[in-house]
């Protein structure tokens, strides 16, 4: 019999756990709402594991700051969770070493593995949300850090005088290329008096807009939203240039909520990386594609780390 | 006998050749100056190491764009010398592999094979001279990217309606945070009517200030050569913040020019990076070391790079 491998990707409202056949396929699937509290958070993961069969081989993805040895020092979903080892509480419960990492480095991993990126051997993943994640794929090799926090992508700053971001400093990538970014890159371009289509979707409040209200005004085609995007489009690409220039990636795999709208703003984000890009006419250009894993990703990767630690 | 590993750095007025022993130490060194053209440089290559006795083991150490397949795609110290195959030249004149690489990687790898940075898997080199070149380990590896373009980190965009760069774009962080970017932040506070010490060192021109002078006045304790410095260090840290948030390293080896200098500025560049970086409070932070190899780390690194490739 082949090893159960299991993965559990905790999100703010649910936990979704997977298990994994030989070939890293999705065989079974339960969810869990993600209770309050450590201790109930602790068995919450225990149970779900132990629902999905689990023998020696688990992995949990953690939005935030997850450390190598399994401590959440801080996670924005988690809010009474802080410094705390899960990692070695479940292990001490199930009995063998469970593996804990962020969980767009999982996402990464799964894709790399098993999704978007197989066989690549420089990648990054890029996860577009409300804020921005990633994970590093170098030298053949998932690189996690000398902590576990590679992939801090969101708090590169792009502009020192720049937007202020909840994490205290101004300026930093996810405050502008991310779904929130987006939603106040028009909310910027609402008061300015224009957006007439999009303030109309969003019930006639620039400060309600939404990103979904300027993807659904773009794809009737309103110009004023086309250009929300095409401005939108250009912070995404600035941070996928300075990427570019630290790790000469192979690939980007965009991930996230906003890659499910991903045909609106590939154009305008490649224009927008040839434009910026260093040296763009000296080197082959990274590929730009979406992942495939979906919301699994997390999970899947999850499950996949135990074997790449 | 053992291995003769022989390393060349290229520099645009000379280059350097060393041998080194099996424990990486330097054993013998010459220098030859930097020919115009292509024929004379690989002549002039090829010359160089064998007077220092090549037989199987030849790297070379390029600023600029260089390729894995050892291919100069563009080097700013070698304007004659574009999308040149100087390592297929050399490798059919020698006739063994000799390995190519950017100046910068070649000296992270020396600074982590035999230098500041020994036994360290997570570590980002940055070298600060006239621009700013880097290299990259993680996972325990030396990182060349897809293209070999791992690094190019002076191209970083920080501030997007920035000073221009003649790379074309605006805001990349080698316009503020290298020995030029010294000089520039330095000019414009002298325009202002200030920096009257720097000025007069610069020999009453504010138009002529150099780094140096900013260097002199601040070891004089000239106080507005000092908040000069204090401004130049908040841009350094602002990238090394960058590079954390992406790489999570365990150490910075900052080498280059302004390294020498590196006590003026260390103190700056520690206060701000604990400012800028992302959730400060909840991370050990890494390190910050200068170069121990000098101006000899690239030959060394390139001489090494034969054995990472």
């Amino acid at each position: 019999m082949s090893r159960r491998r299991i993965g559990i990707d905790v999100g703010g409202t649910k936990c979704l756990g997977v298990v994994l056949d030989d070939a890293g396929v999705v065989i079974e699937e339960q969810r869990r709402p993600t209770p309050p509290g450590t201790e109930a958070f602790v068995d919450t993961l225990a149970e779900l594991a132990t629902a999905l069969g689990v023998t020696d081989s688990l992995g949990i993805g953690v939005p935030g700051m997850v450390t190598r040895s399994g401590v959440i020092k801080a996670s924005p979903n988690l809010i009474d969770i802080t410094d705390f080892e899960v990692g070695r509480m479940l292990s001490e419960r199930l009995g063998f070493l469970v593996e804990v990492g962020n969980d767009a480095t999982c996402a990464a991993a799964a894709e790399w593995q098993v999704g978007a990126a197989r066989g690549a051997t420089e990648m990054v993943m890029v996860t577009l949300g409300t804020g921005i994640g990633g994970g590093v794929i170098a030298g053949g090799q998932l690189i996690r850090g000398a902590n576990g926090f590679t992939g801090e992508i969101g708090h590169m700053v792009v502009d020192p005088e720049g937007l202020p971001c909840p994490c205290g400093r101004r300026g930093c990538w996810e405050r502008y290329a991310s779904g929130s970014g987006l939603a106040q890159l028009a909310r910027v371009a609402a008061i300015g008096k224009r957006l007439r289509r999009v303030v109309q979707l969003a019930g006639g409040d620039p400060d309600n807009v939404r990103g979904e209200n300027v993807q659904a005004a773009a794809r009737e085609g309103d110009v004023e939203a086309l250009n929300v995007i095409d401005l939108f489009g250009r912070w995404v690409a600035l941070g996928l240039v300075n990427l570019t220039n630290v790790l000469d990636p192979q690939m980007f795999v965009l991930g996230g909520g906003l890659a499910a709208s991903g045909d609106l703003y590939l154009g305008p984000i490649q224009k927008w990386f040839t434009e910026l890009l260093y040296a763009p006419d000296l080197r082959p250009h990274p590929q730009l594609v979406f992942a495939s894993l979906g919301e699994r990703a997390g999970a899947v990767g999850a499950a996949l780390m135990t074997e790449l630690r």
